[in-house]
């Protein structure tokens, strides 16, 4: 192994949306071993929008990233070392190691990933925690039952992609929106999503969601929040479900975020909002990861991956979630 | 009987708070029994915050009072004279029969009301809508556990008082708001509530919360809306539950209201949020009023009424809602 380390540091908190200079790549020592530990070379980096929160001294639901601290992330590698014992070289295993390239570990928080099961990558996607977001989030909260429509926002994105064809797999109408026509094209030719509409180019959400959810919405799967949202508390069934999974549309706001009320919509449709967080669902990841990867075996389920090369250009890929430049699950490919 | 029905129409659909001038009275002929029907003599009518949302045009839940027509509402009387096989003269029933002193009925939606148990307003008060809008709201939707802290706005009024009280008998601190140190005084020391507080003497609702829920909040059962319950978001527990109740805080609103978006906190603490109508609860009251009287009859729910006498007032009693003028259920009596 190398006898370095490159780790990329948080350098600032961000102002709004992050810019590369709030990140700094630093060299240090290749970390040596302690006994019941082992020595991971990561392979791919998962970037994720919930990442803004921990570069925010807000206080929130874990706690933030100090400055000048290894950005934290969830990543998957190889063993290339170990004094555990329960730990095998050459074992492959998936954890919140973060942006570099080495990560030591106690095995506390990571699980062995099979290979032969689907491609190392799909550790951080279709069966990571992106993937179990998806599937407990709709399955677990949103209660999809056959023939209710499922309105997903970020449909293209990682979750929202997966969470359309989990819908379509459980008898629902899946519809979707998305930032592209491209990413419309993919997500109604591709992914059989029912219908899909780009929200940059529609001026009145409230009157696409009639056109494209022409029964009603009864499950509204949220990743992004923000006026979209708003129009669907519009257009919601009797007793819907709203899985408020992200709401990325104002995770970079410096002023807090103000719009319609919402609460009397859920009265008047007897509607449920619920937020959740997958790590409430570790425990059951098992089952979840047991089912995904059935689909994909049948080919039920698809999944697409936007990978860019090299740790250094984690900040970018990062940053660029929020642009949406991705199409389905944004990894970076670190070895 | 009298020859003649007073009765109290909807005369202009009010902008803002409602006006006594957007009601009028009117006298008609009483009315004559078809086969199958009964006549109803009423004593008491209920007025509700619900009433402002039937007044106006906009779509809701429930079909708008049209012009000139008779005010919607529960009533409680006894039956003057019955062409109908199962209703007898001289029982007392509960119905949506409207602000008149007579109604017809063809015994839907009529439930009999057993004047042993209670008096005769409490058929409207805690053993009617109002009682079971408490217990299946608190009980069904806020879930609360022993030891946990209950928290309600609107406390003092009709619902919000039984709601403390249920807190506290299933082992909760009940704390609530209202809107005079009276209405402070009487949580506290007649219904049990662990703290209250005067919102409209409280200038930071996020800092008065800290106070008197020192453990956050577990279930939070809303009447009000507005502000108080912007700031409750920021003080739910994980896995809180609101209970979406009403908003009267917006019911005369003239502009659609806006304020802080509140999805976030709803993921943050893995919470719900969650609206409900009482009428889905009908098929349940049975069970919830037997565990009321029995409540009651045990001395462990105490209720206050606030009654207006005379057909005439019921608008001003109905507006009073809006500016707190009520503790407990307000009632009007009619005969």
């Amino acid at each position: 192994m190398a006898s370095t380390n490159r780790q990329i540091v948080l350098a600032a908190r961000p102002e709004g949306l992050p810019k590369e200079s709030d990140f700094r790549p630093i060299e240090t020592p290749a970390p040596s071993l302690g006994e019941g530990q082992f020595l991971v070379k990561i392979q791919y980096l998962s970037v994720d929008p919930y990442m803004r929160g921990r570069m925010s001294e807000a206080k929130s639901y874990a706690p933030s990233v100090a400055l000048g601290e290894v950005m934290v992330g969830g990543a998957v590698g190889t063993i290339v070392e170990s004094r555990h014992p329960e730990y095998r070289q050459g074992e492959v295993v998936v954890g919140y190691f973060g942006w570099q390239e080495y990560a030591l570990s106690d095995g506390r928080g990571t699980q062995r990933f099979d290979t032969s099961v689907a491609p190392i990558s799909t550790a951080l996607s279709v069966l990571g925690m992106t993937g179990m977001t998806a599937y407990f989030g709709l399955l677990e909260i949103g209660q999809p039952k056959e023939g209710e429509t499922v309105f997903v926002s970020g449909a293209a994105g990682a979750v929202g992609s997966l969470v359309g064809q989990i819908a379509k797999l459980k008898g629902c109408r899946a519809v979707g929106s998305a930032g592209s026509a491209e990413k419309v094209a993919y997500l109604k030719n591709e992914l059989g999503f029912d219908a899909a509409f780009n929200y940059k180019e529609a001026d009145d959400y409230v009157a696409k969601l009639d056109e494209v959810c022409p029964q009603g919405i009864d499950v509204y799967f949220d990743n992004v929040g923000g006026p979209l949202t708003d129009a669907v508390f519009r257009r919601i069934n009797d007793h819907a479900r709203i899985v408020v999974c992200g709401q990325i549309e104002q995770y970079n706001a410096t002023r807090p975020p103000r719009g319609p009320r919402v609460l009397w919509h859920l009265i008047v449709k007897q509607a449920r909002a619920e937020g959740f967080l997958i790590f409430s669902y570790t425990h059951r990841f098992p089952e979840g990861q047991k089912q995904m990867a059935q689909w994909l075996k049948e080919g039920k389920i698809k999944y697409h991956e936007t990978i860019v090369d090299g740790l250094e250009n984690a900040p970018k890929a990062f940053i660029g979630l929020f642009h949406g430049e991705n199409l389905g699950k944004q990894l970076v490919r670190v070895a």
